[in-house]
This record gives structure tokens, C-alpha cells and sequence, in this order.
């Protein structure tokens, strides 16, 4: 019986779920800080927004970085917190926001746009229309695809 | 000047930004799996939605497991995929929708709706009125504090 219950769910989810056997594009969004082009990860599952070492380099800003709130991400695994950078002018859309974000020593995406900083923004994630609405965008910022970012939700493998 | 620079950072910071000193609560759901109700975690920064093995137990799901599409999830570390639910009903609000799941051996939240089911369910994160818009919810789910859960984007100790 237990085999059958699943061959059947097997079948039922090839003709009515389709999206199970391939892959979502992320959601990304372009901005500029501090006039340097940069992807952001937009993540309602990351408490604080992030920033790795490199994408700050490259962006200029570890000048800003502030050491006193240095400690530990907790994910499946463990990555060390640089710093803070309190407030970084960041160009979304045709608006200029003020963003802070910590720095991470390694992380596998250059900036994650998380729900701090959404949470400020007063963001609408809207995946019927694929864009992001922020204050005063009344046009919305279309999502763009950025390089695949391997996940606690995305699977590797597996012996199908 | 770069000590200068960060300390003026801290205090235009301590001014505009208050939401830097403070954790945000994350977004989470109140829904109905299998009559058993379960707070989902809605995550953008999910590719895939997972479900905690002991919270697929709870729900009396397991024997809808496929093992054929077992594996493992990658995030800062790893975790094992027992396999995936293909299809179960999820009530969420006034409607039921059929949602697929995979099934980790290990996970500190129960229930992550992440991306995959949230464009299958055309949803729009609204973070102005802190609801949940899917399909037929003309009225949103408003979202419900969960238990606090560690992820790459929180920080736990610091020095400062």
C-alpha cells in the first residue's frame, strides 16, 4: 500500500506539479552602492541584511566597517561576522536608501538583501508580477537572474 | 579618519537606523497540514520548501515519502534529504493548496515555504501590512511570531 500511495503521488505531481522537477530562478535584484553595481539576494528567510568582504572591497565602503559588532552567523553551519557597516547609501530603482548590512569573511553571495532592511523599505515581494515594490518605486523593480546560490533549500544530488 | 568615519557612522546610525539594534521578528504562517497545524517559515531565499522529518511525522505524511528523490541540502553546511513529499494538502487561510515538500533528517524549523511554492502560489509578500497574498486571499494572512530560528543572517554573541 505504502508503495502504491506513492506511485500515485508520483503521478499526480508529474501532470499537476510541474515546477517540482525543475528550478526556481532566485530572486535578485540590481543597485548600486556607492556606485558600483552589485546583485542583491532577496531573502524574507535572513534576519540581517549581509555583505561578503569581497563585494565591500569591491564597493569601497570597509572604511565604514564598524568592529565592535564583530561575532558569528549561524547557519547549518557557522561563518564569522566582520563587522557592521551601520549606513551605506544604497541605489534601488531611482531611490537612494540608507542600508546597513553586516560583513561576512565568506559567504557565496555578494549581497543579501534581508528582511531588516525589507522590513525598512517598506518592501512588497511580488511574485505575480516578478518585481519588488519599495516606497516610492510605484513601477516596481523587475527581479533579474543572478548566478545559481546553493541554499539550505536547494538540493544537490540525489540518486533520481 | 577611518576611526572618525565609523564613529560618525554609529551615531548617524543610532539616529536614523534603530532597527540595527534590534532583532526583527521573522515572517512566519499559521496553516493546516494534514488537519495538524504547523507555523511555516516563508522564505524568498529558499529554493525549495522542506519540512523537518519529526514535523512530517506530526502531520502523519511520511508515507507519501518518495526516497527515489532523496539527497542533501547544501547552506553553510549540509543536511540529509530524506526524500520528497510531492503533493499534500496545505489549508492556508480559507483555501487548501497541494504543495510539495522535501523532507530533511535534521532542520530547526518544521515547515519552510520557500520559493518554488511561493510562485506556485502567485504570493505577494507584503511587508507594509505584514500579510501574506495568495491566489483567492483577498483579505491576506496576516503573519504570526514564530519560535526563534538561527539562520545565516542572524548574529549570536558579538563582542560589542
Amino acid at each position: 500500500i505504502r508503495r502504491r500511495n506513492i506511485e500515485e503521488n508520483l503521478q499526480y505531481a508529474y501532470e499537476h506539479h510541474p515546477e517540482t522537477f525543475t528550478r526556481v530562478d532566485m530572486l535578485y535584484i540590481d543597485c548600486f552602492v556607492n556606485k558600483t553595481r552589485v546583485r542583491a539576494f532577496v531573502d524574507t528567510g535572513a534576519q540581517t541584511s549581509i555583505m561578503s568582504v569581497e563585494c565591500a572591497r569591491k564597493c569601497s565602503i570597509m572604511r565604514l566597517l564598524n568592529k565592535r559588532m564583530a561575532g558569528f552567523a549561524v547557519g547549518v553551519g557557522t561563518a564569522r561576522v566582520l563587522g557592521r557597516i551601520l549606513a551605506v547609501d544604497v541605489k534601488i530603482g531611482s531611490g537612494v536608501y540608507s542600508l546597513g548590512v553586516s560583513v561576512l569573511d565568506q559567504s557565496q553571495t555578494d549581497f543579501i538583501l534581508g528582511l531588516d532592511m525589507l522590513l525598512k523599505l517598506g518592501a512588497v515581494v511580488d511574485l505575480r508580477r516578478h518585481r519588488l515594490f519599495i516606497q516610492g518605486e510605484v513601477e516596481g523593480i523587475p527581479f533579474v537572474k543572478g548566478e545559481f546560490m546553493a541554499d539550505v533549500g536547494s538540493l544537490i544530488g540525489g540518486k533520481e
